[in-house]
This record gives structure tokens, C-alpha cells and sequence, in this order.
């Protein structure tokens, strides 16, 4: 079935200027325009089949990645696919492992985005080749050649081999939550407005960015409560606060006791991503309020993952698709999170991240946690329309993807418009931004 | 005295083709070109007087960090050096925080060391024109003033500004110990030989690469242990293993138990830098036989360090001049050090990581430590001609450097020469590499 060379790999900057519309923002990205390094590969297999892969990431800095991608590119170029496949592990430790570029890294910030964004193509250029979603390539996988997935240095103290394949379960959309309505850009009344319309949706679990201002935040979760009706979090009702790193640890505590009353589900990012004692701290303090602690979206390899699991810092664990090495290295972290019986509620928004995690959390589903329970998926209702296979929300939950692929592909219409600095957009956009 | 507004920034991708002789090879690094991002900014003062930064790297990748110099270029350029070192918390703060650029990192990899480059070129520049080395002005410098140079988002929790100021004290080359025999790509000959030499150049303390094969390590440590002594790691001559972050955590203890009889002082980064967990395992293992843990080298930010000091997971503290965000950064990390009672033993060799790192260790054994006790610096004999202030080694110990500046400035034609891909050195090379 696989089949073919890698023949040629491109990398893109595509940006979009979402910061104009106060999307996005929040306490510590206070003017994010959601953008992507996307990766093209192709092969010499004559099928017109291309591998797509993106990372998220906020503006600046885009070229920086796609330096990274290029840097990466000889790694790639050349293979056969099966080969890649075949040895998927050994692929994995090859590109994260280079003996001179892992010193930029090592397994994080650019270098590891990079790394997302080609192993993201080569799981689309897969499971397009299979004829499946990349949900279901891996839910019909042998365990054992899933587990050849996984480079397991620096777990096996939590996890090994044979305790992988130990978890491998059967069960069998997913239930979102949304972010659209609360980010910290956004007037009351847009506030509102937003919030009346998703219930009128159908959507019931409502997350809301906090942590710049106490007064602005105690105002603001309020109408949300008021407006979701008074009910604690286990009902369907839910509140979730988001702080995106913005407090130190004794602050983190301190602002939340505060927030207690209008009974969040979660706090997400108190405090910086890699203070795993600190998240331990917070939790000790704030669980007895009834609040738990959530992170993951910046925890930027397995390791810190592990870690957290390890010292009980999290209640609730947040992977992202194009922040850690691909489908390879989320799945050494859902196997991890199923060990220590944390749900995994993923990372969603930015661009594409819906569309890739939702492949993500439905294997979870299906063939890890094989629960619901305190499970939910984040969702954000932008930019899907720039995705030739846009996710699909029924009722507030995500509908399983049919077209074969990990839903990574964009228009090409839509990437030429937004390609950093030459598109149509930006060459608008740029000279009126410098006046 | 401060001067100037900063009217140019140039950085250049400097590599030396160290990997043709092993030099620098280890367990996991086995082909290092010892390279740079190096920045050079002009100031319009026309005193001629220029800041000179590096942040050292392994070859591949430079051209990624020289990207992200690129793209921090815009918070340096048109600013008055009184008013970045005048607030020079809210410069580190804008550097680091950028509410784009920060999402590729944050305050980690590819992002951090082009932050650590740049800074390492302001500190440069400030020293020259107040006619000091660095160490000198960091000693001259009013606590307050200094105290004002970190930035302590995420680690109030165990130092804060009243803390950091109390730290303050005051005492009076500081005792190196070598790297440069036991590379991991010299022969058993090679190794005697050069042992040899540096016992009669007065070293007495040797570290040897580990972790790729046992039966070659006991070799090569008994080899080492028979040339300086029997004696244990308490007398002058002492043997340090490193292993390069070659294990996982079980395999650092089993392994590390077999070449416990060889009376290593410290085993440094047995595993993954950002396992800070992994580490107080290990320690607590190792610490009954009689050995430290050391890391530091790989550890992304001072968040990693603050952990690494909570969780009593490292017995000797390993700053890196050019990893963490500069002088401001590291001073965060010397006074947590302090606080925790854990000596400091920096990491140097690399590209010019002596030449800075001296300065840093000179200030706090003067200012902050005021002990040698247990505390050594890393010493390597490379690339110190390339240097217009190279670093002074007599009697096995760092002589504090007296010319003003980092000791940052390479000399142009060095970098001329090594400037990749085009220097004459790249230029011969590259073809050959290529057949």
C-alpha cells in the first residue's frame, strides 16, 4: 500500500491577520495573527498524493520555523516512505536526534515545531495513501506496529513497551467545548452576544481567558455564569478559565481563590509551561476549591508531559497536534495519560489544530481512554473555511472525519492569499502597518 | 557614561569545522562543528566602540538562530543603550515576551539563544563603555541596580527581589578543571597522551565523555583514574563523568552503579535536560555511592534550574553564558544557587563559553558564593585564537580577564574565514563533503 519516494518538500508562511479582530488574544498574546509554517511533500509514486503538515504558530517568528523546516528537509528528502514507516521510531530519533541540530532543541521550541510540521505531513501522506483518516489508520493498526510509532527514551521509567501495548482497548462524536466567545479582546457586549448565540447552538461548556485584570475577570466570568445558569461543574453546564501563563505560582493561587466563586471546571496555564512543582503546588491548593488544574498547550515534549503526570500537577491534560513531534509522540502521551488515569482534553483553535487533534482524541476514544468522563475537546469557530477538509461540529461535538488524511490540507487558494510577506493579504495589510 | 542609540545589528553564522578531528564528540553530539551566532551592534555614539555576542552552537541549526536574531533585531534597533540597561528588566521582558515570537518558544531553544546572543552583545557593549570587564561591572554595580537587570516572572516562588538583594555579600583566578583529553573520538592513546601533557601543564582535574559502551568507558576511566591517582573525589584530583543525556533513568543508576568504582565527583546530564524528576531520582540514588549529579548545560531557562534546586535533584549547578537569556538570566540562577546552597560549576569550551562564562563565575565567587569550595569551571582548550580577549589559564585556574567587555569580540578575520556557507574554510570544505 505505501508507496513511493519523497521527491520534493515545500514550506510556507502563511499567516493570517486575525490580531485586527482582537481574535485570539489573551493575557499573554495579546495580539496573535494565527498563522502556520505549512509543509508539502511529494512523491515520485505518480498518485497525485501529497502530504500536508502544519504547525501553529502566532506571527513573527513564522520564517524562523520555516528556517528550521529547510534545516530539516535533507532528513526527509529521498526516503521511501515505506522506509519511514517502517521504521517509524528510528525516523522519529533521526530527525529529533541530529547530533548537531538537536542542540538548538533539544525535542523543543522551533526545532520541535519543525519537527511537528514535516512528521504531520508524512501522517497525511500515510493515511491518504491508506485511503483512511488518520483517526481510523490508527485505530486499525496492529498494537505493535503502533507502539513502533513511539520513541520511548527518556519514559521508560513510566512507560515502557510492554506496557503500551497493555493499554491497547476498544471502545467507540466527541464532545467539544468552545473558546470563541471569551477572548480577552472582546467587549462585554460582544461577550454576550457571542455566548447567546453559541447556547442557541447548542453548545454548553463556554472557556474564558483570564489573568490581566482581576476586576475585568470577576465581571466577565460573571455574565458568563449568569448567563449559563448557576449550575456546579459536573452538570453539563461548564465554565473554564484560561490564564495563559500569565502568574507566578503564589499569584496563580491567590487570583483563583478569587475566581473560586464562579466554579471553573479547570484553570488552564496558571503559571509558566515548564514549572512542573510549581503546577504541583497550584494543584495541592486549588483542587480543594473545586478547581482543577489544566495544561499542556506549550509543554513542548513527552518528558515534561511525564513529569507532570509523575508529581500530579495536572487534573486535566492538554495535548496539542502541532506542538509535540506528530502522532508519534502524542501517542507515548496518551498511553502515559491512561497510566495515571488523567483525562486528555486536547489543545484545539489556532489554525488547523482542530482538524488535525480531533483525529487525535477520537483514537484516544476509541482505543485508549474508552471514556467520556471529564473529557472534551476544545474548540474555536475560525479560519476552518482555509481547509479543504474543515472539521465538522454536530450538536457541540466533533463528527468523526471521513476523507482519508489528517484533515492537515489547505486550499492552495487560500495559502497563496495569506503567504507571508509576498500574498495578496499582507502585501494590503504591510505598507498600511508600517504607516 | 552609557551612550549611544543602537543604529546597526549584524549577525553572522560562524562555524569551525571542529568534527574533521572528534574534537568535542560525545554519546550523543558525535560530529559537533563548533559554531556561532555572532552579533556584532554599532551604537552612533562615534566612539567606534562596538557590542560583540555569541551564542555558541553545533553547526547545522546556526542559520535557524541567525533567523531568530533576525527576528528580535526590531527590539533592539533605534533604542538608546541608557534606556535598555536603564530598564534592562523591561527590555528582558520585551525580548522574551513578545506576544508573537513567544509562542515558538517560550523562553526556550532556537528563540532563547538568539535572546542570549543578543543580550551577550549589549552586556558586551555597556561593559566597553564604562571601560570594565563584565565581571568588574557586575561587581562595581549597586545592588539595586543589579537586582533590577532580572527579570523574576515564575520564580518569585523561591527568590524574590527582597531576597535577591540580601544575597549580597562580598569576598575575592577560580580553579578550572579539563575536557579536553577524554572526547569521546580519541583513541586510548590520544587520551593518555594528552593526559599526560595536562598533568604536567598542573590540571588536575579531568572529565571524561560516557554512555556510549560500558566496557570502553571502564576502560577509559580506569586509564584516566590510573594516570592522577587512586585517591577519591575529595583531594585535588578529581574525575567527572558525562554522559550527554545518553540514558533513561533506570539506565543512568545501572550504569553509573558500574562506574561508581572509578570515584567520579559528579555524573553530569545522565538524562533528558528537562527531566527534572529524572534527576532527583537518580541523585538519590547515586549520592549513597558517592556521586553528584551535574547538569545545567542543555537546561533552557531559569524555571528549569528553580526545579531542579526544589527537587534536590543536582549536587553541582551548571550555568551556560550562552543558553540562558545572558547575564540578567544567569544572575537569576546564581542567587537561586546561592539560596539553595548548591555550588556552581559552569559549563564552558564550545565557541567562547570560557571567555564568557569566566566573568559570570569571577562575580560570584566576589559577590555572591564567596566559597571555591566544591566549585570548579569547565575548561577546554579550542578555538581561543579566534578570540581578541581569549581567555588566560595559569596554574589550572581562570585569571580574571582585565580588558572591558564580555571578552565576546572575535577577531574579524577569524570569522571571515568561518563565516558559513561562504568563508574560505566552507568554501574548501564544502565540495569536499559533498563527493
Amino acid at each position: 500500500m505505501v508507496r513511493g519516494r519523497i521527491s520534493r518538500l515545500s514550506v510556507r508562511d502563511v499567516r493570517f491577520p486575525t490580531s485586527l479582530g482582537g481574535h485570539g488574544a489573551d493575557a499573554m498574546h495579546t495580539d496573535p495573527d494565527y498563522s502556520a509554517a505549512y509543509v508539502v511533500i511529494e512523491t515520485d509514486a505518480e498518485d497525485g498524493i501529497k502530504g500536508c503538515g502544519i504547525t501553529f504558530t502566532l506571527g513573527k517568528g513564522t520564517e524562523v520555523v520555516v528556517c528550521a523546516v529547510n534545516a530539516l528537509a535533507h532528513h526527509v528528502l529521498n526516503k521511501d516512505l515505506k522506509d519511514i514507516v517502517g521504521d517509524f521510531r528510528g525516523f522519529y530519533r533521526q530527525l529529533t536526534s541530529d547530533g548537531q541540530l538537536r542542540w538548538i532543541g533539544p525535542e523543543k521550541g522551533v526545532v520541535h515545531l519543525a519537527t511537528a510540521a514535516v512528521l504531520n505531513a508524512v501522517w497525511d501522506l500515510w493515511a491518504k495513501q491508506e485511503g483512511k483518516p488518520v483517526w481510523k489508520l490508527l485505530v486499525d493498526m496492529d498494537p505493535r506496529m503502533l507502539v513502533s510509532c513511539i520513541d520511548f527514551r527518556y519514559i521508560t521509567d513510566v512507560l515502557t513497551e510492554e506496557d503500551a501495548l497493555e493499554k491497547q482497548m476498544l471502545a467507540q462524536g466527541y464532545p467539544a467545548y468552545t473558546t470563541s466567545c471569551a477572548w480577552l479582546g472582546y467587549s462585554d457586549d460582544t461577550l454576550k452576544q457571542l455566548c447567546a448565540q453559541a447556547l442557541k447552538d447548542g453548545w454548553t461548556r463556554f472557556k474564558v481567558k483570564v489573568g490581566a485584570d482581576l476586576q475585568d475577570d470577576m465581571r466577565r466570568c460573571q455574565i458568563i455564569r449568569d448567563m449559563i445558569g448557576p449550575e456546579k461543574t459536573l452538570s453539563l453546564f461548564l465554565q473554564m478559565m484560561d490564564a495563559n501563563q500569565r502568574w507566578d505560582v503564589p499569584e496563580a493561587v491567590e487570583w483563583m481563590s478569587k475566581l473560586a466563586k464562579f466554579k471553573p471546571l479547570w484553570i488552564e496555564e496558571p503559571t509558566s509551561p515548564d514549572d512542573i512543582l510549581g503546577h504541583a503546588t497550584i494543584s495541592k491548593a486549588l483542587v480543594p476549591l473545586g478547581i482543577g488544574i489544566a495544561t499542556g498547550e506549550q509543554c513542548h515534549n513527552r518528558v515534561i508531559f511525564k513529569q507532570l503526570l509523575q508529581a500530579k500537577a495536572l487534573q486535566f491534560l492538554q495535548i496539542d497536534s502541532c506542538r509535540l513531534g506528530s502522532v508519534n509522540e502524542n501517542l507515548s502521551v496518551l498511553l502515559m495519560a491512561k497510566k495515571f488515569e488523567i483525562p486528555v482534553c486536547p489543545h484545539a483553535g489556532g489554525v488547523g489544530l482542530c482538524e488535525l487533534v480531533q483525529h487525535l482524541i477520537i483514537f484516544d476514544y476509541i482505543s485508549v481512554s474508552a471514556s467520556l468522563e471529564n473529557r472534551v475537546c476544545e474548540y474555536v469557530d475560525h479560519l476552518h473555511e482555509h481547509f479543504k477538509y474543515p472539521v465538522m461540529i454536530q450538536r457541540a461535538s466533533y463528527m468523526p472525519p471521513k476523507d482519508p488524511g489528517y484533515s492537515t490540507e489547505m486550499k492552495e487558494e487560500s495559502v497563496k492569499k495569506h503567504q507571508y510577506p509576498d500574498g495578496e493579504v499582507w502585501k494590503k495589510l504591510l505598507p498600511a502597518q508600517e504607516n
